[in-house]
C-alpha cells in the first residue's frame, strides 16, 4: 500500500500535470483506493481538477466522485457535458445520488434529475420524502430480493443477473408478492446450501428490521449491536422499501459522535472537517454559545456582588472561589458525560432515572467527603502551617470543606439529571454538558459557599 | 421484530422458568437475535442462568455466549461439563476465544486452553502475543485464502468446503505459496464472473492492508474510510496472518470514542457500561482527577491572594472573575475539542500545527473582540444604567473587555496547542480537554485581569 501521508505523491502529480504527462498521472492514481484518489484530487487547483478527473476510467471515476467534497463535486458537474454527467449518474448508487442532490444548489439538482434514468428519479424522490434524520433518508433502494419458493440455484441465477447494480449482495431479502419482508438469507448460506434447497427452508425468519421513520442513529446502533452488514427498512405495512448498509451506518455513528463532542464543547455542529471550515464559519459555530454563556455568568456576578461586604470582611474567602467552582464544574461534567454517553450507546434511558440518580448520589457523597478531607489537610498543612497564612483558620477550612461536599453533591445530581430530562423532552442530551452545567453549578456553589460562610463565620 | 424494551418478556421468562416450562422459554427465546437473548439472560438470577442457557441449540448457544458479559460467561463456564465446554469452544471464532481468554481468571483460562483443539490453541497463542492496542490483537485467523491460478469454479468449491468455519466469506484473499498477500477478490466478483475465469485475472491487486503492530484505532478508521468489510493484516514479511472484520472495527471505534469522552471529562476510562460499574469503581475512576485538579487550583488561589489588597480597593472587580474564567474555559474547551476530534478522525496531525494555530488565532481574535463588544454594551447598559451600579465605570468596563480579548486569545491557542503536543509526545490528546485546560486558563485569565487592572485603574 502506498502511503498517502507521503506528500511526494502530490508534488509528483503537480509536476506531471504541468508537463501534461496524463498517462503517467493515470498510472500513478491507479495505485490508490478511491478515497485516497479523492483526497489527492482535492489538493489540485480547482481549474485543473476536471482534466485530471477525466483520466479515470468510468467505474473508478464514479467511486472517486462519491468520495469527494461537495465543492469539488459541483465544479466537476459544471464541467461535465450532458453525456458525461449521465455516465457518472448511471454508475452511482441511489443513496449516493440522494446525498449529492442534498448538497447541490437548485440549478445543479435540476440538471442531475434531468439526466437520471426514470427509475432512479423515482427512487430518489421517494428517499427525499423522508425526514432528515430518519432511516428512510439514508437507505438505498438497490437490494437483492428473492422469492420464498425459489431454489438456491434460481436465487444464485437471479443474483448473477441483477447483482451488478445492487449495493450489496452479501445479504438477500425474501419478500412476498406484495413486497412484505418474510426473511433473509446471506450469500454465505446460499453458497453453502444445496442447489436444490428452497429459499423458504433456509432463510432466517424473525428478521430485525427498522421502520422508515426510525431515527438513523438508533438504526446504526442496532446494526452495530447485532453485527449486521445491512438492516432492512420497512414501511408501516411491513413492506421492504430499502436497506441501510454498514458503511453508511458507520458514517452515521461517526457523525453523531462528532456532533456530541461539538455540542458538549458548546459548538454548533457543522459537517465540515476541521481544516476545511473557514474562520468565519468557525466563529459562527462558536460565538453564539460563548455569548450566551458569558451573559448568563451575570448571575454569578450578582451573587458575588450581594456578598461583597462579607467578602471584604473576610477576604481570604475570595481566593477559594475558583477552586470551588472548578471542582463543582468538573464533578458535574463527569456525571453528565457518563450519562450522555450511556444514552447515546442506548445503555441507559429515561426509565433508569432513579438508578442513575441513586448511583450518582452515592458516588457524589463519597467523592465529596474524600475531596473535602484532602482539601482540609491541604488547607491546614500547606496554607496555614507552611505558607503561614493566619487567615486560614480551622473555621474557614470547615466552611470550604462543607461547601465542597454540598457542591459536589449538587453538581453530580444536576449533571446526571439534566441530560436525562433533555432526552425525555426530545432535546439532544449532549447540550447538557460541561459549559451549560458549569454555569448552573457556578451559581449553586457560590450560594452554598456564602451560606456556610454566613452561618459559621457569622458574616 | 419483538421489542426487547418491552419488559414483559422478562416477566414471562421469569414466570415460565419458575414453573419449569422449558420448551416454552426456548420457543420464546428463539424469536430474538443472539445479542437480545444475551441481554435477556443477563437479567436472570445467576443460579438459573445455566439451566436456561442449556435450552439453546448448540450453534445459537455459542452466538449468545459471545454476546454475554464476562461475569456471566464465567458462571456458565464453571457450570459446564468438559464436553459442554468443548462444544461451545468449537463453535467460537478464534478472535472471540481470545477475547474470552483475556477476560477470564487464570484457572478458567487453563481449562479453556485444555479443551480447545490444537489449531485454535496455536492461533490463540499467536494473537495473544500482540500488544493490547495492535491490529494483531483484534484480528481473526479464520479467513478464506485462494491461490492465483485457481479458476472461479475451484475458488467457489474451496469456499463451499471450508467456508463454514470462516468468520467471513465476503472477501477472499489471494496468497502465494509463502503466504504473501497478492490480492483480494470479493464473493460478489466471484459470483458475477465466469466459472472459467482465473483468479489472478479478476483479483484486485494494490490491496490496502494493515500491519500486525499498527494501532487498532487507525485500522478501524481505515476500514471506515475505504468502506471495507474486512482489512487484511500482514506481518513484516507481508505474509497474510489474519483479518480484522468490520464488526470488530466498529467496536473499536465505539470504545475509542467512549474513551475520548471519558478522558475529556477527567474520568479514567473503564470498559464497563454505566449502570454495571459499581459505586466504588466509579469513584475510583473519577476521584484521582478531581483531587489533582482541585489541588492544582491552588495556583488560582495564590494569584488572587497576592492581589487581595487591590481587590479590596476595587471590590467590583471580584464579581467578574467567574465570568472571565468561565469564558476563557469555554473558549479553550471549544478549540481543544475541535482539535482532539480532528486528530482522532485523522483529519489533522502534528504537521498541521501551524495551520491550526493560525486558524485558531484568527478565530480567537474575532470571537474575543465580538465578546468584548457584547460585554461592554452589557456592562454599560445593564450594570451601570439599569442596575445603577456606579462602581462599573467606563475604565472598569475597559479592563474587563481587554481582559476578555486577551484571555480568549490565550485560551484558544493553549486549547489547540496542547492536544497537538500531546499527540506528538505519544500521550492521548483527549486528556488535554476542558478540565486540564480550564485549570491553566483560569490562572492565565486572572493574571491578565489583574495586570490590566493595575495598569488602567492604577491599583
Amino acid at each position: 500500500m502506498l502511503d498517502l501521508e507521503n506528500s511526494r505523491v502530490m508534488d509528483e502529480i503537480e509536476e506531471l500535470s504541468s508537463r501534461k504527462r496524463w498517462q503517467e498521472i493515470r498510472d500513478l492514481l491507479f495505485l490508490f483506493e478511491p478515497a485516497d484518489i479523492a483526497a489527492i484530487l482535492a489538493e489540485l487547483p480547482l481549474d485543473r481538477l476536471p482534466v485530471v478527473y477525466r483520466l479515470l476510467p468510468k467505474e473508478l471515476a464514479a467511486e472517486v466522485f462519491v468520495e469527494m467534497d461537495p465543492e469539488e463535486q459541483e465544479v466537476l458537474i459544471q464541467s461535465f457535458s450532458d453525456a458525461e454527467l449521465k455516465e457518472v449518474l448511471d454508475e452511482l448508487y441511489v443513496d449516493d445520488t440522494v446525498d449529492l442532490i442534498e448538497e447541490m444548489p437548485a440549478t445543479v439538482v435540476k440538471r442531475i434529475l434531468r439526466h437520471s434514468d426514470p427509475e432512479t428519479r423515482r427512487s430518489v424522490n421517494e428517499i427525499l420524502k423522508y425526514p432528515e434524520d430518519s432511516a428512510g433518508s439514508i437507505m438505498t433502494t438497490e437490494f437483492v430480493d428473492l422469492k420464498r419458493n425459489m431454489t438456491v440455484a434460481d436465487a444464485l441465477k437471479r443474483i448473477r443477473r441483477t447483482g451488478i447494480d445492487k449495493e450489496t449482495i452479501n445479504i438477500c431479502y425474501v419478500t412476498d408478492p406484495s413486497r412484505r419482508l418474510l426473511g433473509l438469507v446471506s450469500i454465505r448460506t446460499l453458497l453453502l446450501a444445496d442447489q436444490e434447497d428452497v429459499i423458504e427452508d433456509i432463510m432466517e425468519t424473525n428478521v430485525v428490521s427498522a421502520s422508515t421513520m426510525e431515527d438513523k442513529e438508533d438504526v446504526a446502533q442496532d446494526l452495530s449491536k447485532y453485527d449486521f452488514l445491512a438492516m432492512p427498512v420497512v414501511d408501516k405495512e411491513h413492506r421492504l422499501v430499502g436497506i441501510v448498509t454498514i458503511d453508511d451506518a458507520i458514517d452515521v455513528m461517526e457523525e453523531e459522535a462528532t456532533e456530541d463532542f461539538e455540542l458538549m464543547a458548546a459548538i454548533t455542529p457543522t459537517d465540515k472537517p476541521y481544516l476545511r471550515a473557514g474562520v468565519w464559519d468557525t466563529v459562527k459555530s462558536r460565538l453564539p454559545w460563548l455569548m450566551l454563556l458569558m451573559l448568563s455568568a451575570t448571575f454569578t456576578g450578582v451573587v458575588i456582588s450581594s456578598f461583597e461586604d462579607s467578602l471584604a470582611a473576610c477576604s481570604v474567602l475570595i481566593g477559594f472561589i475558583p477552586m470551588l467552582m472548578g471542582t463543582g464544574g468538573n464533578c458535574g461534567n463527569q456525571s453528565s458525560v457518563a450519562v450522555i454517553r450511556g444514552l447515546s450507546l442506548n445503555e441507559i434511558d429515561f426509565s433508569d432515572l432513579f438508578s442513575v440518580v441513586w448511583k450518582e448520589g452515592r458516588v457524589a457523597l463519597l467523592c465529596g467527603v474524600l475531596l473535602a478531607a484532602g482539601n482540609f489537610v491541604k488547607l491546614i498543612v500547606v496554607d496555614r502551617i507552611l505558607l503561614q497564612n493566619s487567615e486560614v483558620t480551622v473555621l474557614v477550612a470547615l466552611v470550604i470543606c462543607l461547601t465542597l461536599v454540598c457542591t459536589v453533591f449538587c453538581a453530580k445530581v444536576v449533571g446526571c439529571l439534566l441530560p436525562l430530562l433533555a432526552e425525555k423532552t426530545g432535546l439532544d442530551p449532549a447540550v447538557m454538558a460541561a459549559p451549560f452545567i458549569s454555569t448552573i453549578v457556578d451559581v449553586l456553589s457560590l450560594l452554598i459557599y456564602f451560606q456556610f460562610a454566613t452561618w459559621l463565620l457569622k458574616l
